[in-house]
């Protein structure tokens, strides 16, 4: 496409972290460029302030939950709206300058969340070496590049990056860890239903209403609209006061979504709207089956109902 | 208006009962025909077929409960709908042909039902009387002006229509007794809102569904929409099959009843839309305070909803 | 049994009606007693006053729906409980003295009720037959045998009892048409749970509490307890008060229904509890499956959970 | 009490954070030994392994959220209890070796958790300084004692332990900023209900079951128990899989407590019992008034219900 300027991507650095092999798992980004931003904050900065177009951060992580940090950044300041999620599978590799034996591994630098998911294998095949904190899995790779440790826990991205070897593969405790991503623009009208798409909310309850985040659940239910992840991040202003991020089945542009959204909006002291988009699988995975809509909630449902009500306030009953 | 001939009212006769009563507190009745109709039937076939333009049939009694045949007619044949309610007191009067002492009355005509609402009095004031049922109230005091019987229990009106004497006034053993007439015509626009209005339905709900009825109250009550009442028929087919019969404050032409009917039409074996019109209060007492739509369900507040899903739609947030 | 007195059995009369068939389906009652009342109120009052043991009487009818006075009798006065219903077809047939061709039936008795359900039948066969109202299926029977008319809809069991002749059968319009009777006697331990079991109470909700009804389906919903019929009926006091007859599935004895009944006793202005009993079915027909608690509410479920919580308050974790 | 050995704490260190200062406000610890752990799950350890009485964990921070490896760490291995909340004020100070004015300070060591909270007032006040992350906010105190950094962002109590002077007061931007911690203990008899206690849970859905979050929530409301807190956390199995910790009002020992409890055993995938306690105010702050029970939901309400439900199973109905 000549004369059309490639998209502009930031993500969450540094270089060689899961982000980035996420990042590069969306076609367009492949072609574009793609910057890492020192945290969430300055990515999702630099497209508020049109220094880019997109910000790949991350979102949550089947290990240690939500990105509080993405989510707390997602309700201040002017609004962002997910227009697609990214999942990749959490593979830690154990990297080293050279080919090395285990046993001589003296210490491993590891992100503290890197390594708390791969504590079972440490303490089996690297018991006494010691685990050495530092504030990114790029961190760790860079720094057995450098000679200051013996191993990095990293991602599989850091090998190349850095020519280092590969002394251990799959280390995580868990098989089937992942990260969810999502790549956030500027607002624009969301991408095309798909039938098997996610909304994702940030609702703040009326805390003067008893059972007030039943009530909220109870707008989504009536209208078919399944929950598949509740998050509660706090205020700031004190203790008991949340704001809940909420990732629901469906699109805006379904009528159920819609209604529900609408309902919402009148109960709650606040709602931002956060995106609709395709929900992604892992990769490699079998998707997961989307939900159709219960009986009697799907879009054609919903305009024989409109139409009925129409015809009701016109008188005309047959 | 010269040319504009006048409205045909049918009620449920005969003559000189509490519907004749009912149907004069109309304007337009006392300046329109008003024919009695032997059963309810056959009123609401008048309307069916043009011959009437109204009919008046009881709705309800405080003392009996639902006229079950009322409520069956309108369910099977022609769409009709309810346009005015008329609530009046149930006040029987003893009317005999000439002044008479009590302790002389050996015989009492009685509609079944008014002996009913009047067996304490008749216990304490003509404890040996003997109580002979007829068909209606009417036809007891036509029994007495023919001299069949001693006295009559009617209603005040037919005192006047066939000259008979008063014996006894308010002889209810409920002193707040009282009967709500629906007037019934063929589907039209609703009678315009007055923000005290109710609108009744009759739904069927899915038996293959467990807790159908809950998730029918439900729709409403997310709605806001109130429920005055209930009442269930039989379908006719076999026990354990009922058609409901629901009352709720509001009025179609209101966003939130609009919504609430859209829903029950989703999720219901199938919806009859009875009207639309007016709360009536008991005559001469202070009408019952309309109950305002709940915090977030007013038209307006539907109004703002709406406006803000068009522009998620539309990604114009800000 | 001998010098065991037979148990004397109460039923609305007169004779010859389904009442007194439905009784005599009750083996203990075709050894009994069994006398028939003028009205429901004396066949209560002959069971509180001690005269009887029990009181066979109509509870609802798949076509005319609930017997008012039945519900009313039992929500006033001491308290009367159901041990047993008992289900009969509503089979109605067309008798006379003697064989008479249809042709020459001038006037046919019948209950109202009789002839609304045999409207389509009559509509077809006897056109120009004159219906007569009597006050009952056996006054119908009765008047032929007396000669008042040429022929009585009345119920099978009239046939012999009054020596006539069947002129034709099954005249209902629904065939599958039922009527549900209950044997009422005083208080006692319910029978034993049999799995299939049905729960009848009268609640009074609060009316100055938002949404009551809809409180009290969800208070028997959590539990898993369905609710097989709801009935409104008057208290008489004043419009818009209405006392609600449930009929749920289970038992008293049973655990989530005990629940249940619990929660109601909590949340409602009152509630009177109207026996536990075996569901019956129709007559020959297959009995409807017993329907199982939902999964977690069986009375082991129950225990377990007591159990379980019995543990926690003495601080038995593991 | 001589020959009675002193309760033995352990709390979150390294010494001279907020979690010392919480644990110095129990008066029990203050008499007693206390020992700092280097991590959460190292607290943990040395309560089940019996090395400790109690440990106090950071539980959840009103800027930065549930503290995920505390709630992590409760849901594996033996379970333990929170017998007691403590609530204290996130008073940050910007200490140094000696006074120093503001414009001198060029390095900031602090816990990026820290940072953040006190951005707003770095940026107006230390804007060219360089924050340098340290490891804890006592970390950062002893780094600047040690003279490694110029300043250091820390708790009011590492002042006096490392003998540094206070340039700052009160420096984080939300000035109602606290964190609760909570005291962990193996399992025994809860603390005795106050009349303003919580009773924290950990429950996992089932997943095969539409609206499980929406039943777990019916099932506290039914009873009245209202939810102060939802989190979420991974299962860690696999994105989509999530445990919830609730914190909902009263006590264990309350009967609807307890009948809520008993619910959600029953429909849940599994619930850990986390603990009752008195909930805690924050020091120096007017409590939060007391949620009494919903009319109909306090301990005689059930007392009284279950007296009726035994009369009604004996059939003892008056």
């Amino acid at each position: 496409m000549p004369g059309v300027p490639p998209t502009r991507f930031v993500y969450l650095g540094p270089e060689s972290t899961f982000a980035e092999q996420a990042l590069l798992t969306i076609p367009a980004a492949e072609r574009g460029i793609r910057t890492p931003a020192r945290s969430v904050p300055e990515a999702l900065e630099a497209v508020r302030a049109g220094d880019a177009d997109s910000a790949l951060v991350p979102w949550e992580n089947s290990i240690g939950g939500a990105v509080g940090v993405t989510l707390d950044e997602l309700v201040d300041g002017d609004p962002l709206v997910i227009t697609r999620e990214v999942v990749i599978p959490v593979e830690f590799v154990l990297a080293a300058r050279s080919t090395t034996a285990l046993a001589d591994v003296r210490s491993i630098a590891a992100h503290p969340q890197a390594s708390t998911q791969c504590r079972g294998w440490l303490r089996a095949y690297a018991p006494d070496a010691t685990v050495v904190d530092v504030l990114s899995n790029g961190a760790a790779a860079a720094g057995v590049a450098a000679g200051d440790f013996d191993a990095a826990i990293c991602a599989p991205i850091a090998i190349q990056r850095f020519g280092l070897r590969r002394l251990a593969d799959k280390i995580a405790d868990h098989p089937d860890a992942a990260t969810r991503f999502v790549l956030l623009s500027r607002p624009g009208t969301p991408p095309d239903p798909t039938g098997n798409d996610l909304t994702s909310l940030a609702v703040w309850i009326s805390h003067d209403r008893v059972g007030a985040l039943l009530a909220v659940l109870t707008e989504l239910a009536v209208r078919g609209v399944n929950l598949t992840r509740i998050e509660s991040r706090p205020t700031g202003e004190r203790l008991g006061r949340y704001v809940f991020f909420l990732d629901c089945t469906g699109h805006v542009a379904e009528a159920r979504v819609g209604e529900a959204l609408q309902g919402l909006r009148r109960i709650c002291a606040g709602v931002r709207f956060l995106g609709s988009y395709p929900r992604a699988g892992m990769p490699g995975a079998a998707p997961e089956r989307p939900v159709p809509p219960p009986a009697g909630l799907s879009d054609p449902d919903y305009t024989d109902a409109a139409a009925w009500l129409g015809r009701l306030r016109r008188g005309e009953l047959s």
